[in-house]
């Protein structure tokens, strides 16, 4: 069962770039609302907006071998996407793993679980999206698997998904969706910056969208 | 039941305007200890400290309707305060309505749910004190309330309450009372300033607020 | 049963300042990966690091006397740790109490309960490891004890031991294994260092810790 | 600050008999969705079924004494309703003060903490809803309200208002509103009862509400 | 998006009560410790042990209109399986939804949300493995869809799916492992049974399972 | 570090089987309001009550290898204890090693974790307290300890500290207090008993404890 897939498809780098630059809450409306991770997974400091292909781990509860086999799958661009087989805040990575991960050009790392060492990793600008933040240490002990379907916080992840995470969290767009969400992004942006400006001007939404027809024929009663 | 007050009574604004200066902690002391909002609700950045009168939202899960028209009904000095109708953590809140919001002269947002674009809210000084950072969009399907009295995170609100936030949490003051308190509050202050010094040149508790006595008549023994 | 231990005993300054410079996760393993606190405790502000000897409080849930009663008991050096005797997430401590403790030496506080006045206390440099921030006050109606042995969060705690505290949490070090800790952590650090920079150079932890026979043997297949 | 309600008003008592025959679910739905307590509070024992008067406790956290206070102020057919000032989850009240309550004519306890001795509760048939199962003590040391309105677990409860309290939790209907909820609750039921008879025949909720067309008309695709 | 498919393949029929008389802890270990839901899904009564078809529902918060539509699509053995699209507690199914569901030959519903009628669904002898019990009523507004894979509480599950519940959890087997796996399980029932007579004599694991050798080896210490 | 220690002092078994008799909210209360564990420990079937002396096991997130050895120290009358060193919701015991308990006279389980084949062990009467009932299988990979002192769901335990447990939670008595603890338990009762007599007649704990003077003194305003 435990086993490592080599070798990944990945989207093309000016597509992940662009969903980077989209951020997550543009990419995931632009998606049809879907790929969210759930909220618990927070950075460890403000600030970061990375996109990547993921590189997926399935590790047992408090076992951070996997990691190291992972890294060596790693390729420029890539974020690592851990998923602890049962619930589990262990600090699964730190700042050694990290040096790693960055020397094989991984953006980030996004981990329904622990990870510790954060002053190192936020000074040495290495983003980590993560349940906890938590010393307790691992062991090396039992196998899992690299590059497998996993999923993490709540969602569906694919090897070679695209993975994208700002502030507002982390969003997993598929890979062979990746160029027309990206599309769908550049739209969506454009748009709101007309409805920004006007908004800013003092027009109201319920102006703007044509709302106040509906919601009067829905039954709202001003008083 | 579903409806819009449009006319609500406020504070005057020097008297919102001192409470915010006294903070939080001390407005809610000055009040004798009550109108807390629970501690799930934090800022999404630190530093900001404000008050304002509530323009409150009922909402249902999952759905922002009511908060386009929660904005027609804002005026300078305003905060929304979002309680929905059951447990939600989805972003009701993003960039383009915190624009809407503050081109009416809204302070911030008290959310018991979810925010999202908080990057750009954070650039825009815009605070939202809420549960969650979450992407997940909503819908616009379903009929609130705005400006009917609302439980928010465990606190009564009623329309035109005087709202306090900063970083350590969210504090309602009754419009009728907000006056009283800001008076309390500074006697507070004063009285804190003292002992603040007292306190700071190496003097005890225990001898400034005359403990010694009471702790020996109650059984305290000291080894 | 309420007492208060006026003598206790402490571990060597420089031992204590080691640990500091350690950090907790180095701490954490070199100790044998043993007395971490709960990850739900958290810094107010983050980039703290700081060692010292515990000044331990059992308080009643809502109840901060004994606060007062132990700030007479600190030395320079010390910290704070208070462990209610249920689960409490009410502000026990806030920025008079921090001048009181600072005046008498105190490097911080480690609370399994709420904290509030951070914006106070972070501009003052008072670091706090807290379950919550909130402002809810408290009373002076019941004993407690204080330099007692307390769990807290989830870890026991002698009167004495020494706490490190820093952005990835809190550990405690028993008094008596405090310098043999910290010669192990420096053990580490110097053995860390070696492998940082392999790492960095793009050697993999597979090789560096010659992991991959192990794997093979295990039965991790590659595909 | 501390005070007791002597005399609070009561709905009638066929009345608040009615809504204990017709649950909480229906209870809520016909009175528009509001008045559910959250879903923390849960029931000792399955298949308890009761409605009464509420008369409210605002406690400390770990003490209480007002529960004291309050049995005093019950009347045969009353529910006692304690909503702690922050939260707790000691355990307030176990066998001799539900001895003591039944006596008075009690019918149960809700409250947003703890509850212990809960095999002689099962017992007696005393039934409570709460947060937690817990055996932790409390003090009487400091002082709370009887009968003032209170939010416990979310919902605003007045004295005098009617719980209704099942499998499902706990629901609040106004003292005022008593009557016509009843009468809706009954017109739903009814309502409920052909419905039952045609679902249980086989036939489609998506026939008996009509709901194809709209479905369709929104977007909804079979393949 | 919203999209209904109608066919789906289901597997043969005593696999799938092969599956329900092996039980949750059984089949997980057959088929490799693999496809458990998050263990905040709990039977609303005990004893029930079921397994069905996943006739899947994706569910936007507190809107139960889906519900509606897929039992439309439900065979005898079926199971329901909602998992909503952020996180929710509301009780999208209570009595009127079972009785239209058993109708159809529906084994029971799974659902990462609340549910509510407790009392009549027990009585139904109608199971339910819910994040929740909860009357909070849900609205027919928004479009969702049926039969289409989802996530639900932690676990991927594809129409047609096996669904395995009962006292310990929940658990989802791929519809063409079914057989294969149902094998497995059987296997390992014959081999624990052996197993139980030998540890019900007083015979140790430690033995039966030959450890000794290994614990002396990897440093285990008796004292 | 793993260990085994052998040879434990336990209580007497008449002290022992007296605490069970007197429940955990009557032995908490008789030693001081000490020694409760967490309200997240809940009995798997309700109205077991049961006192042990305490085989503890240390043990890593998922790994139930040192129950195994556990079970070889139990004698007669033990309860088995263990704390996983990380937060862990594995189901690290099921009805197998409960049958391998059972017939070395074990009466139950407390466990910071997870449980399975609960029916089972209910079936069995063989009582369990834990902090989640989950069928996710642990491995045997790791070491950890037997007989050492740890921390248990916020409790310390010894070796051979009684264990009480019933619907009402968990309790540990240190070993050499628990003669004099049953004692105040046994007068706690009878004194229990008359003032159930007098409640159960209307008397009024506001005067059979005499409160009302100080009530009144403290403040407490009838109106």
């Amino acid at each position: 069962m435990a086993r490592v897939v080599r070798n990944i498809a990945r989207a093309e780098r000016a597509v992940v770039d662009g969903l980077a630059a989209a951020g997550v809450a543009t990419v995931h409306e632009a998606q049809g609302r879907i790929g969210l991770l759930a909220s618990r997974l927070r950075p460890i400091y403000p600030g970061a907006r990375i996109a990547g292909s993921a590189v997926t781990i399935s590790a047992p509860p408090g076992d951070n071998w996997m990691v190291h086999v992972a890294i060596e799958q790693l390729q420029d661009g890539d974020i690592l996407v851990l998923a602890p087989t049962s619930p589990c805040e262990d600090g699964y990575f730190g700042d050694l793993l990290a040096t790693s991960a960055m020397a094989r050009g991984c953006r980030g790392l996004v981990i329904d679980a622990g990870v510790r060492d954060v002053r190192d990793l936020t000074a040495m600008g290495f983003p980590v999206w993560s349940k906890a933040i938590y010393a307790q240490g691992t062991v090396k002990a039992t196998l899992g698997s690299v590059n497998v379907p996993v999923v993490c916080a709540g969602a569906g992840v694919d090897l070679g998904d695209v993975i994208v995470a700002d502030d507002d969290g982390v969003c997993v767009v598929k890979r062979a969706d990746a160029a027309a969400v990206l599309e769908k992004a550049r739209a969506r942006e454009a748009n709101e910056e007309a409805k920004r400006k006007r908004l800013a001007a003092g027009e109201l939404g319920l102006d703007i969208y044509d709302m106040r027809g509906k919601l009067e024929a829905m039954g709202l009663k001003y008083e």
